[in-house]
């Protein structure tokens, strides 16, 4: 199964009320191949650099089953940088700084290597840059998931909108779903989004879980109350490459073995934010994953059984 | 069993995004009373109204189970009343109008006939009144859990802190419990919360679910996400009174069925709040508390076993 991943890979410069991580590398595609490659080793990343990108960065990545020939390198040109801040909270972040660099006129090549992808996910990007991806993969891949943010929401509806008709499932936040659907009841939103297009739908809520929409199928993965919440960027990624990981390795899209690609992306994320940037994805085990599996089993497991109303 | 239930008995004005409901019945007492209801029918009830409250509203409760010989009806005199407005995503509320009225001057008095209860629910309070009834129950209950909220913390810490050393469970958001314990992590605001005495905590998250800890262990249960959502208040106080009721009716104090209580205590909250005020919490029936958990069980349930990682 191959799997082919869009996204930025990029610098970030972040501030937590505890501490601060300057220019460390960070990037959408960056997060969904990493916590992806700890299920798959056939991974396709498309994204756009400048020559301010660590060398030996792509080789860890290439050393770790993703292909990195789909990341155009520009010559004289500095990689994307976000710069942000969060609240005490964690709950909130504010952007300082946004220099989109060689983002600014990044057109997405798809290498004919990449083409016969099985899944592909399209990490937040403008939606004209995401539909140019689908453009480029002749044949529609098994399963296309697609990550977006209010952003484009505000500034380009349309075309995400078009770009939504194509994709068999979609993750965004509950603001975000409600300001999509304009609808305020999470099931009811569900229900709007769905109607455009994707069949799926993931309710991201940061520290208060996932909701994972099918039909009238519902199912919700909590997040995992942890001792150390350092920095929460890249957790949403984390989870999407999760997933979309877990579905790739099991190549399985029913709604049973969808709600276990929610754990595990869960299971992924809950490290991320464990630790600044991307090493504690890097560095995940098998045993590691599938500790904190069981640490989500106990957590989310009773038995209605001992009811006495019956 | 015998279930002691103090709390206020009172007024509320509420807006919401939606509509608007003027002088409804409510309180804590008469939320945790209700939704207990359904679960034991030995409740005795301890609060204070004026002379403006229906004494229909009370011989209802009378007819459900709950002995009312505890409410202190004081004659020419107003009852609670309390008016607030919620936020467009309802997860805020603005108080517009506090009349303590009857409540600035409460001394509960614990009839003869209570104090043999087996489980004690402390409905939110001034913690000094809490004391009072703590200490008018000679013989320690099974089992007390207190609610309590961010007011008590800003105003009257001390207080709070000696009756949270002589309660097994309290029921705080999560805000809260990062206020009381100086922690941002849950888990460790839990175990610092625990030090204090109370045995088990419950963080209650609104749309968001609950967490329940009780020394290592954890548990989570999702809010379910409804259609509608029309009115949250009271939705915690019938979370407290489905959970107080539960453990009641089972009178099993293990964590599984902890577990099980914390579900029903979402059930009965969840239809709470798709109405305004008691009424729904008022007329459910064993089917709907029985229907409700079953979709429950669909939202939390995974199989973790097709893991390929093993």
């Amino acid at each position: 199964m191959k799997l082919l991943v869009v996204g930025t890979v990029a610098f970030d410069t972040i501030h937590t009320p505890f501490d601060k991580a300057e220019k460390i590398v960070g990037g959408a595609a960056t997060y969904i191949g990493w916590a992806a490659s700890h299920f798959v080793n056939n991974i396709c990343l498309v994204s756009v650099v400048g020559d301010d990108f660590p060398a030996n960065e792509l080789a860890d990545m290439r050393a770790n089953g993703m292909n990195t020939e789909g990341i155009q390198i520009k010559e004289g040109r500095k990689s994307f940088f976000w710069e942000g801040k969060y609240s005490m909270d964690m709950n909130h972040r504010d952007t300082l700084v946004t220099d989109l660099n060689v983002l600014a006129d990044f057109d997405p090549v798809i290498p004919k290597s990449y083409q016969d992808c099985d899944f592909l996910m399209l990490g937040n990007l403008s939606p004209q840059v995401q539909m140019r991806v689908i453009e480029q993969v002749p044949n529609k891949p098994k399963f296309v998931a697609l990550d977006t943010m209010n952003f484009w929401m505000d500034n380009a509806l349309e075309d995400l909108k078009a770009v939504i008709k194509k994709v068999d499932l979609i993750t965004i936040n509950d603001e975000e779903a409600r300001q999509l659907s304009g609808e305020y009841s999470l099931r009811k939103a569900a229900k709007v989004i769905q109607a455009m297009g994707p069949e799926y739908l993931v309710i991201k809520k940061g520290e208060h879980g996932a909701l994972l929409f099918h039909g009238e199928d519902m199912f919700f993965a909590p997040a995992l109350p942890l001792e150390e919440v350092f920095d929460p960027t890249g957790a949403g990624d984390s989870f999407a490459g999760g997933f979309i990981g877990y579905l790739v390795k099991t190549n399985d899209l029913s709604f049973d073995n969808m709600k276990r690609a929610l754990v595990y992306g869960s299971a992924v994320a809950s490290y991320c934010v464990e630790q600044f940037g991307i090493n504690n994805v890097k560095s995940l085990t098998p045993r590691m994953i599938h500790d904190r599996i069981s640490d989500f089993v106990e957590l989310m497991t009773f038995s209605a059984q001992a009811s006495h109303l019956e």
